[in-house]
């Protein structure tokens, strides 16, 4: 069997909704697979990952044993790989969804998507990227007594936002060594009522709402150290019209949210393309920034076969 | 000129939404209202609040001063009192939002809406109760940089709320000098991201969504001790079908939450009419329960001088 998958690049908190909201962005990695008498073989796959280790290799091997199923035979083939690594934009939750898709794809196992979700989850530790990367969208997600769950939102079409990722990375476990045991309840407060606000905005179309949301005390007033231009990036992203700019999951990424009801968008991309250089002059990383849709498929794997 | 205002009862934090969440019930307090040469008469209003520090002329004064208007004489006349008063059901939100809704048509004002939240807000300290008396349905609030905020949801049809009310009030600052001033971060997550799901649960219609929602760390824990009967009155509600129980406001009115979308609920309530009395033969406290749709109307005056 040959199957392809695509799967989307994913930002988790979006502010206020730390460890609990994630968004899916049409940002893509693509992946032919087919299936092998055994083992695994790598085509296109940067040389360091290209082996068992590979995390859709591995995810699969977990659905695998987890159903107590032989391990399949993978040659695994990168058609596009637009997903930065180390960035905060999902790229392990990616490589995660993808393999416990395929795994359910080339086993046949038809699984629910609560246990779809249940086991990325068990294998990226959390599930605030792998619930968008899995179901595209906007999700709110947690783990209960009864294991993972998440609540899929549709986001309003009027909103687009923008990544601005920097030639750095910052890894996950250091950005969250930085974040306190303990908050002031206030602190709490105010993240579950801007919480409340981001979801509220976020699909009722409401920037003016959306904009008093994007406001976080439990996160990034210490990660935003980790990132030296992130008023500078904040600045330039206003100026231009942005309703907000956050941390994107545990950064360096940069997510800012436009409110896109008119034409002018295409012109505003156009203007930002040659803004990039400005931007640049005065930062300290070399920023990147792409404007990106909500993504609403999550993972696809499409059983290509029969072409 | 004469009025006719009505205004409903209130539940804040409906568990997780601590300080932020409400939600406008079917329970209302109605005055007739007309205008005297000057001061204020009171008819059907409890002697120890018949005075010019009725909350709700206290609401209208502030108004009137606010805006450097004269205070007109007042003849309020109590219609009906549903709301009982210190019991966490916002009957110091209902007066003030119906004052300062009298006050808008009194002098009229024509405010619009976020100046009547603001208003309203001022008096009361704190928007969570006043913000669903006055608009209705569900309300997402905070105060931010340029005042108090609202995002009102609409919630979906398909649940119905009870109230326990017991015979003892808690007073709020009770209530509230009962609560840690710093809490463990994962607290604070837990009850941002189960304000997600309640949000999404309410206005999706989700009764899963909404069970794994109702689960607080911040308030409930600490104020449950101030209601001996908290678990045995959700244990009985449980019993009959509750989604989840939480504590109304700051207590002590229990609110449960029953998915409704069968003809069962009516022989379900009568069962309860019923049932009551089994409940108060093992409880502390005498505790009555009332059925009550969610009120999407909030504080309405209508002029009745063309009567």
């Amino acid at each position: 069997m040959s199957f392809y998958v695509r799967v989307p690049g994913t930002s988790a908190n979006i502010g206020p909704g730390f460890d609990s909201i994630g968004i899916a962005l049409s940002l893509y990695n693509e992946y032919e697979v087919s299936e092998l008498e055994s083992g695994e073989q790598f085509i296109n796959i940067d040389p360091q990952f290209a082996n068992a280790e590979h995390l859709m290799v591995r995810s699969i091997r977990y659905v695998e044993d987890a159903f107590g199923l032989p391990h399949k035979g993978i040659l695994l083939k990168a058609v596009k790989e637009e997903i930065p690594v180390a960035r905060g934009l999902g790229s392990s939750a990616a490589m995660i969804s993808a393999g416990v898709c395929l795994a359910n794809a080339l086993h046949g196992l038809m699984l629910p998507s609560i246990k779809l979700l249940n086991l990325v989850s068990e294998i990226e530790g959390h599930p605030d990227n792998v619930s968008p990367a899995l179901f595209g969208g906007l999700t709110v997600s947690c783990k209960t007594e009864d294991g993972y769950y998440t609540k899929l939102l549709t986001p309003d079409r009027c909103f687009l936002f923008a990544v601005a990722i920097p030639d750095f990375e910052v890894p996950t476990k250091e950005a969250r060594r930085l974040l306190p045991v303990n908050v002031p309840r206030e602190d709490a407060i105010h993240n579950l009522s801007r919480t409340g606000l981001l979801l509220g905005g976020l699909t009722d179309g409401d920037p003016d709402c959306l904009r008093r949301a994007l406001s976080d005390r439990l996160h990034e007033p210490y990660r935003k150290k980790l990132i030296p231009d992130f008023d500078r990036v904040s600045r330039f992203m206003a100026e231009r019209g942005a309703i907000g700019t956050v941390i994107s999951g545990a950064g360096p990424t940069l997510l800012s949210v436009f409110s896109n009801p008119d034409r002018e968008t295409e012109e505003k991309i156009r203007r930002f393309k040659r803004d990039e250089a400005l931007l640049n002059q005065e930062c300290e990383a070399h920023w990147v920034i792409r404007f990106l849709p909500v993504d609403m498929d999550g993972t696809s794997v499409v059983n290509t076969d029969w072409e």
